[in-house]
């Protein structure tokens, strides 16, 4: 392996568009294809069994942590629950990237949990900073901050050009979640 | 089931940004850990064992067809052995998606094969205007045809924000394939 290729990164997925977490689960999938060891954590989705998570479970070296009460955080609500849950899920992935157990760490959802002031951005900014220089990381969520994509060495923006749910049609299961 | 369930939806995920791929495989994903069927077609891709097949592998109810002769078709060097893989590619696609066997047809790069005019952009849309009402089709890669935006339910654009290859790096295994 060449040092281009053991080098981490710091891939950032954001924006309002549909894939976000979907292009994180691919990445995954690349990843466990290679013999890689991936810890999934999810902030702010506590509620639902995603399909992703039981086609998952079928595969070996992945690891999931969830936290969240509720399926959908209200912004202009956030309660002292909604922080506690998201420190937990903070705390599974700062444990996980500092273990050295994983090569891909991913933070489902992050950025939107530190846009929200659910966790504290400085403590997302100090686990970049301080994360074994092989580890990949993702982080996925709407409204990633500037000091995120300062950090990353890699930033897509998922732009909406056309969603089928914005007239208010449900979310499809299978592809959704 | 509600009926906006099960009315099969078109997805593209189109752009220069990463993510188009892994967003589709992320959504297969999806779609095997609810019992779905998935059929995954590659454009342009005869080369390299890919990590997501790998790990693909090991799930029930997905199936893989892959062609192309070389890795990357040079767009201002189409040659006629080009256009025939990339047909190859889409008559698999086409039986796929007309087969009833699969729930999601995946065409991967598609978008470009269209737009280099490997394939024609009308056996495109024809396919998607016959295709079984409760099939789900992703169609990726960039340069997505307008008539493929005008048909689909769901369009994301993955814009490149930041990318550590344009500089000349390698693309990294586990992440990129």
């Amino acid at each position: 392996m060449s040092g281009a290729e053991s080098k981490g990164l710091v891939l950032v997925f954001t924006g309002n568009g549909k894939g976000k977490t979907s292009a994180a689960m691919g990445v995954a999938l690349r990843a466990l294809g290679h013999g890689k060891r991936v810890h999934i954590v999810y902030f702010m989705k506590g509620g639902s069994p995603y399909g992703e998570q039981v086609a998952l479970s079928n595969l070996s070296n992945v690891i999931f942590s969830r936290f969240g009460l509720r399926e959908y955080v209200d912004p202009k609500n956030i309660t002292p629950e909604d922080k506690e849950e998201a420190s937990k899920s903070f705390s599974a992935a700062r444990q996980a990237v500092l273990s050295g157990n994983y090569d891909l760490v991913i933070l489902d959802e992050v950025n939107i949990a530190a846009a929200w002031k659910l966790i504290d951005i400085d403590r997302v900014t100090e686990l970049i900073d301080n994360k074994p220089a092989d580890v990949d990381l993702i982080l996925t969520g709407r409204y990633a901050d500037q000091k995120l994509i300062d950090r990353a060495d890699l930033v897509t923006e998922m732009k909406e050009i056309k969603h089928p749910y914005a007239s208010g049609a449900i979310a499809k299961k299978g592809i959704d979640y």
